[in-house]
């Protein structure tokens, strides 16, 4: 031995690990993902909806200094500096790549514009559980068009998705609402001006948490503050009673009918005109959806729905799954939120200067793949490949004809790799692969002219219930002519 | 207007640009890319490969300080100190997280190990013409087998993954070499003591470029070395003559028939062992792939084959591309190498200690894609959706209702959604579509309960040689009833 090879195991090596927060995608969890993105990618289509793939690298200017949720600059992105002294950093979401994209190719690009985008995006934020540094997001989006019917087609289209990918009608309900009749209302309770941005963003922020904090939570932060079952305090909007109780009113206008909500939601905006012209959008919406056959059975009004991003301007839509669960606890709940967008007229003006009207939609690729898995549409049982084993190893090239005869019928299957010499490893591996057949070879049976089949699904199950007298039977092994290997096979395989 | 809104004149807006050495990838650019990968998808998964999609981000430890073919330490990644002080940084291919896997998920994993991964990776290398900082591999591996039945499975299933996504038999052919050979050849060229590794790396290197540099410029470099056109000088293996005529036997080892050059290549190696065991795994690989159905037409053996890289350990294979196309200079050249690989059998023994064997390929996803169009295979003209445009803003929902109908009949739709006051802009708009048909319904025609149906690929060809007698008539517009809207647009699709 050298004594460069001799000092090696002095060397420390390298940990090999996912770094933290970040994980790797086996198996299924890929392919179920691709197969739930391609159906949605199908309903994107047919909505004329074009893909667009930026890059993962961005120039920080570009992005922006702000994460839409996060007041800090330059919090929340992985960046680095390029040799040029330009910092560059790794998108964050796809709405923000997409209004560098309309910018830098606005004069190429068909206006309004429609794209979809689906594809990894990073944030450099505190890892937890179930809580990842770079994860998936799908994104649709139209820029260039001001009219409602640009929101109406998004709802639409989102519902199509959820039904595409195997979330039954009835099980999910788009909700709409518009950030208009919510300034009509701020307007009407008296946080209209400059200087109370403040407030109207804590309004927003306890209006949002509904849900989770109910009316007496949400009461508590728009008056004077909140403190929290930790004993933390969250500082509260100052709202007298009477303004409260106006915003209070709106979060709870949801009426039986669209028509019902619309009439008292135009009673609470009042004389406020942006008010009074987002009531006008929702009922639009209402009837452009409606003549389409997207009835109240897919999409509602629900004023309870106002998105917490500041950037919203107009129509704000929200994919909640109503079927319940069993959270960690053991509790039922409502499975809840897994898509959400809006309209956000500002993104692009950034850059050029000029306002352009963009709405838009994002799918919660994790949530929904979760939301699948609980209602049993992924995840059962998955067959491997059909394992042929190797007996005699200077046979290989046998095995291998074996192995091409599968696959050219079009069968999933593979010859074992491995030290052949322990036969029960491969039976092992054949295990680990889930296999439903293992095709067997000896000298025997090749002076047979013969193959053995073995039904490890059909074995299994023997194997968990039957008695020793049945196992003997070995009835989950057939012997047929290697000539019939492929028909015997898709036999098995009840193809 | 607000102070604040004055002032927003003087910052200095962000310019919206794609990173230098960055890009976009824009509608069919994503498709086609799509459409062929899945097509290769369905390849390996017939192999029993499975997928495995590691995270983007990795750390700096775990990639290993060295890029493959770069000798400089923490060049050519783009990397970044997270707040715990690990460096992390984006992978710059797919075998090096391929490895990190190998060795986290050792207990976990089958083995043999068959995996593919498809996606981005990072180079932070200086960009230019046709090269850039982020691109697509598309790799299939063999983690743990020491068989070379495992190499000439990845030769087999390179040879299907071309032809599937259109590259026709005959056109291509999978190169079969072995380092092992090249070693044996070293030793008889007295070039295999551990002080002649810069030697070693000096011939394999030249080797490589015979393609481009030709016998002679080879031979120089095997030599003192080597002036090229612009002057620059490098320096030489300095082997002697008889030294140089050795490995130039090697590399002109081919013969008419595979067995011919094992026999050639068995002459060559002379007493070395490891070379015997080379032209030994050559010849299996052979049978094993002749077996198979895999002949001279498909998948040959070629000592002019070495691949670049440091760590083959075994055999190395490559996919050339044998039909012509014209260079840059209008030249008729081959199109060349799209796909390569090997067997690197040390990868896993940095993390483990535990040398673990392993082969695999690399598809060069954009080559490949140039391939194919260079081919005519992808890239024809491309069809969008039918567009309903908008006559009268009032009547908004009942377009809505036309481009649901075409939608729930499967047929790609939209409705104009820009500002429909000025109808030519709205038939540019469809135009830039590449919409084959324009659906139009003024109010006379909603009166009439009917709809005026635009065939935009056929008007477009009368409008491209019609007299204007005949542009008058005006026969690529039909009025049918609102009825048959679906019917109609189905027969203008050719459906």
């Amino acid at each position: 031995m050298s004594d460069a090879k001799k000092s090696e195991g002095k060397v420390r090596r390298p940990r090999a690990e996912t770094p933290k927060g970040f994980r790797d995608y086996f198996g299924a969890e890929v392919t179920e993902r691709k197969a739930m993105l391609d159906a949605i990618t199908g309903v994107y289509h047919r909505y004329g909806f074009d893909p667009l793939e930026t890059s993962a690298v961005e120039t920080v200017e570009a992005l922006g200094k702000f994460l839409p949720d996060v007041d800090r600059p330059n919090e929340g992105v992985f960046g680095w500096q390029d040799e040029d002294a330009d910092w560059l950093a790794l998108r964050y979401d796809l709405t923000a790549p997409l209004a560098r994209v309309a910018a830098q190719f606005r004069n190429d690009l068909p206006s309004p514009y429609r794209r979809y985008a689906m594809g990894p995006v990073w944030r450099n934020e505190k890892p937890g559980p179930g809580r990842f540094r770079q994860f998936y997001q799908c994104d649709a989006d139209t820029v260039g068009s001001s009219s409602v019917a640009a929101d109406a087609e998004i709802c639409a289209m989102l519902s199509d998705a959820l039904e595409v990918v195997g979330i039954p009608r009835g099980d999910y309900v788009v909700k709409v609402n518009n950030r208009k009749v919510l300034n009509g209302v701020m307007e009407v309770a008296g946080l209209s001006g400059d200087d109370k941005e403040a407030e109207r963003g804590i309004v927003l922020r306890a209006i949002d948490k509904i849900d989770r904090l109910g009316d007496d939570g949400v009461r508590a932060l728009l008056g004077a503050g909140r403190k929290d079952e930790s004993g933390d305090f969250t500082k509260g909007a100052g709202l007298s009673d009477a303004q409260a109780e106006v915003v209070m009113g709106f979060t709870s206008a949801k009426r039986a009918s669209g028509a019902e909500t619309v009439a008292r939601l135009r009673e609470l905006v009042g004389a406020s005109v942006i008010g009074a012209e987002g009531v006008s959008e929702l009922e639009t919406m209402a009837e452009l959806l409606d003549r389409q056959g997207y009835g109240a059975d897919r999409i509602v009004l629900d004023p309870g729905v106002v998105r917490g991003l500041g950037y919203y301007t107009g129509p704000v839509y929200e994919a909640e799954l109503t079927f319940e669960i069993l959270d960690e606890k053991g509790r039922k709940r409502q499975f809840g939120s897994v898509a959400g967008g809006g309209r956000y007229d500002d993104l692009v003006k950034r850059f050029t200067g000029q306002a352009v009207p963009a709405t838009g939609v994002s799918i919660g690729v994790d949530r929904l793949l979760a939301a699948l898995r609980a209602k049993g549409r992924i995840g059962g049982a998955s067959v491997g490949p059909v394992v042929v084993t190797v007996m005699d190893r200077d046979r290989m090239a046998d095995y291998m004809a074996m192995v091409a005869d599968l696959r050219n019928a079009g069968i999933r299957a593979e010859v074992y790799l491995g030290n052949p010499k322990n036969f029960g490893n491969q039976l092992k591996y054949a295990d680990k692969r889930e296999s439903p057949v293992a095709v067997i070879q000896g000298e025997t049976e090749a002076e047979k002219g013969v193959v053995i089949l073995k039904d490890l699904i059909l074995g299994a199950k023997i194997a968990a219930s039957a008695t020793l007298e049945e196992w003997k039977d070995r009835p989950a092994q057939v012997e047929v002519p290697r000539a019939d290997l492929v028909a015997q096979v898709r036999k098995i395989l009840g193809q």
